[in-house]
């Protein structure tokens, strides 16, 4: 039986100190390098990189040869945090336990940290000397897919599609499409960059993006689910907010016992997916499951 | 005798051609793309994506080898006037005589489509399918160069000192560095990669650079001097706005007639680095000289 916390544990410690080390090499002005280290070290959980590492080991990579997007797709999901959370679009003051990042500096400052944060991603993402050519070329793919699944019609179209969406009623496929775009989309790019870093086939890469497009999903209902259940104290940040900004949720739309049990239809989905997989996928199999119970 | 005017005009259809294409086949929410296309193409003057162009001939390079880097370099430029424009930053009402985008949309699209364009320049930098190790080898390096330049080393630097040291007195040395790092290292990178894009000898590449940091800074003393004695009408944008704010300016710490004297300087270096290139860099030589006449 895969023992999951200290795996987790393990992966999280390896991110942290990769990251640690990026920020302990980069020169450049004090206030900047001090927002973009308060808010990447704010004790995130990893979800990302940790996804990205344990899709490497599914294909039989290792970890190392995934590390560095590992950290790039975390700068990436910080990045979009920093942003989210300015008065101009949520106007969080809270984040994982922690004032947000334009209440401990400001907002000059934070909109900087999120570029700079953004911008990071590809210059690590760039910094490593291929030496054959199909090396290079995976590196390009993954620059694109991350870059694709971050921009304009990812990511960014799923935040600007949440915020105008505000108080108007979304139908069920919209919702999902919002959040296909505004966690899964990067979700989906961690796994398939691991994958690809550790040279996994074309059949294996397609089984792993069911896999994230469901646990995706899973993971966005429990978001909504722990914003409206969830202990603050616990979550590190405030809940209720989503009713009170009028936010079309999961809860909100279907209820919360029939959010559950989509998400383990997403779950099952997810499993399937990896059924061709030896026991190297049983991280991302123990992952899917840890979903549905997580607390924060 | 080259004449620059009709060879300025030439790539720039070229560049908004090509930026025309990459919006017009965008497909993402409707409020993001028009918010990006009205910056995008809010008639700015290409100087990054033209010496990225004009560097990759001045090689013996072809324009094709270099066009998308090219429109990459626009959409980061484009990006930082969006998010430096914003009422956090420099509260900017009009650029290039329209609305900012903030103004013309709001703060939260503004955000999201600075947030766009800088990824996006990533997605077009990581589109080209390489053929050979070498081309997809120089292709990372110019991501990492970009990424680089635009980054918590670079622009995003410069302008979070920019912003602090409003108010304050710097020396010549301290404004030297914010210009060098806020718009010195793009086009430095702009240069760079057209050169790398165009397969010029390292040689070549020390010379550009040289070439590129001397045109920078005489790029932005001239900016200085348009902000206090430009007219508004050809500006397109408002001038005296740097001494109502008490920025550091080269008009503010040495007055007009040593600032024109350090700006024939640097062209002289310039000009001296192209010392050994051949007439397939005589747009170079051009743009140099046609930094200390412009009055946009």
């Amino acid at each position: 039986m895969f023992d999951l916390i200290p795996y987790l544990e393990k992966k999280q410690k390896l991110v942290n100190d990769s990251l640690r080390q990026i920020i302990n090499h980069t020169i450049s002005h004090e206030r900047l390098v001090s927002a973009v280290n308060y808010s990447l070290m704010a004790g995130g959980k990893r979800l990302r990189p940790i996804l990205c590492l344990a899709a490497c080991e599914a294909v039989s990579g290792t970890y190392d040869q995934a590390i560095s997007a590992a950290c790039a797709l975390e700068m990436i999901h910080t990045y979009s945090l920093i942003h989210d959370d300015l008065p101009a679009m949520d106007d969080d003051k809270l984040r994982r336990g922690k004032q947000t990042c334009h209440i401990k500096y400001d907002d000059a400052t934070a909109i900087l940290a999120g570029d700079a944060l953004l911008t990071y991603a590809f210059q690590i993402l760039s910094s490593n000397k291929p030496k054959t050519y199909e090396q290079a070329a995976n590196w390009i793919t993954v620059i694109n897919n991350v870059s694709t699944a971050a921009g304009i019609g990812g990511m960014v179209e799923g935040q600007i599609r949440d915020v105008t969406s505000e108080g108007t009623q979304l139908t069920l496929d919209q919702l999902e499409k919002i959040h296909l775009l505004k966690t899964g989309a990067l979700i989906k790019s961690a796994i398939t960059s691991g994958a690809i870093l550790g040279y996994g086939t074309s059949i294996m890469i397609e089984q792993l993006e069911i896999y994230a497009e469901n646990i995706g999903l899973a993971f966005q209902i429990t978001d909504d689910i722990l914003n409206v259940e969830g202990d603050p104290r616990v979550l590190g940040k405030e809940t209720g907010t989503d009713q009170n900004r009028g936010k079309n949720t999961y809860p909100a739309l279907l209820g919360i016992s029939k959010s559950r049990e989509l998400i383990k239809g997403k779950i099952n989905n997810a499993l399937q997916a990896l059924d061709n997989f030896d026991n190297k996928s049983d991280p991302l199999r123990a992952i899917a499951q840890y979903i549905i119970v997580r607390k924060k």
